[in-house]
């Protein structure tokens, strides 16, 4: 199945905008984890189970893995989500972007080795980097427009001045990039962060209903009405608000698990009570 | 030692600014090296000690291994150079680029696990998913400018125009922010393709003499002369010019190290032909 069909099908059996980043940081785990690689794969499945219901996808942060040499661990998370939930699409967090025959090998990294239903790209370096990924028709290729952090602005916001075209920031310049230009195989999608409604709500004027991958609504607390507002589609979905930290060590006590689930209810909640099917449900 | 300081002793003992990037693709191993990960490091090690006394630097590319789970051969490939030519300087070329907590993670990846002098790194999303690279003061933290392949010019070359500044293409107004506000340790150095000699030249007139990794001299086709010419300091260095496959698969045979040092040795004397101290010494 193509990523948007797997994933407009994932919003709808869970009833769920709700995305949980699986960062493992080995110094947040409970005491009941004993320190060490091996418990990473034992932390992620216990979030696993205890949300599984109410989310529409889950994104490995493949940096959290790799800077303890776990990629191990990461094999087993997605291989558990595939094996238990397959119908929940898996994003790898990854914001690759290499010329051409180096992002092949990050595109065989991401489909191939690791499996994921679509990842993170960076655009810096044009469209060159990406198509290796978009190659991959039935696989998602999430770009990075608006990124949720404070330092975002610092390029994204600048404006652009080219001829023939009035001014516009770089986001929008690679919004319209990505929507006239990179989707010929439909498997786009971008980053807007949480932290960004006005820009999110511009970028869903350019796009259309491409989805948008949006971190940054827990801990880098990001306004979930404002940004489901803004950015959402006339059928009430198009987003896919990721949380991470908030969830996952909402308690570093032996009930993290019980406590990210009472978590990822109430944002899952939280969102739709902005969702527009929702609204006209009451 | 600071990785500046590290740089210039190699690049002053080897008389050298080559650089090799190591893309081990199995394909194109010569058929004496069966397939298979574990002769990763074998022909790694070949190739290394069939050329280190030609050149200032190694850059093993981490894509190459991550696409095959060879992160073990990665490791092993680092700590052979540390070993056996702890002189020359190791450059993790990754790409890396995300939001502080999970840059903080890149960083560790790339200067805790690989323990390399210095890492590529993304500029898309500002100077906080810098920072965390940047805090290594002996580090090198080398940000993509101005990019090789054919794609750089679709975001890094269309004007930007800020208020109160002259009109500037993205990768110039890149190498300011590096120059004035990310330079702090004294620790930025900046990816300047081998295609663009005059984008180069424009960019030395800015940044003074920060080192470039000029990567593209071989299989993309970058002119050597022209690029010495125009990124070279006062003191005829400055750059680290990085060929990878057109050394790495020089010959497909069983002589591909000896074939790889002739390719390395005679791109070597290319170089040097153009620099001004080897010009004053003639």
């Amino acid at each position: 199945m193509r990523f948007i069909q797997q994933l407009q099908a994932a919003w709808q059996s869970s009833d769920s905008l709700l995305c949980i980043g699986l960062d493992p940081d080995l110094e947040r785990f409970p005491p009941s984890l004993a320190s060490g690689n091996g418990n990473i794969f034992s932390f992620n499945r216990a979030i696993i189970d205890a949300t599984h219901d109410l989310v529409c996808a889950y994104k490995p942060q493949v940096a959290y893995f790799s800077a303890l040499g776990a990629e191990r661990q990461l094999e087993q998370t997605i291989a558990y989500i595939k094996s238990s939930y397959p119908h929940i699409p898996v994003i790898l967090d990854a914001k690759r972007g290499d010329i051409g025959s180096t992002a092949t090998q990050y595109a065989k990294e991401a489909f191939v080795r690791y499996q994921v239903d679509a990842v993170t790209v960076n655009p810096y370096m044009g469209f060159d980097s990406v198509q290796p990924f978009l190659d991959y028709q039935d696989k998602g290729v999430i770009i990075l427009c608006k990124t949720s952090n404070t330092g975002a602005a610092q390029l994204q916001e600048v404006q652009l001045q080219r001829s023939g075209h009035n001014s516009e920031p770089v986001y929008e310049y690679i919004a319209r990039l990505v929507a006239e230009e990179w989707n010929f195989n439909h498997n786009c999608l971008l980053v807007m962060g949480a932290t960004w409604p006005q820009q999110v709500a511009r970028v869903r004027s350019i796009v259309g209903d491409m989805p948008f991958l949006v971190p940054g609504a827990g801990a880098q607390g990001g306004d979930v009405g404002s940004i489901v507002q803004a950015g959402q589609t006339a059928q009430g979905s198009g987003l896919i608000i990721s949380a991470s930290r908030s969830i996952l060590y909402a308690s570093a006590a032996t009930d993290f698990a019980q406590a990210a689930r009472a978590q990822a209810g109430a944002l899952k909640n939280a969102i739709n009570n902005y969702r527009k099917k929702h609204a006209a449900a009451l």
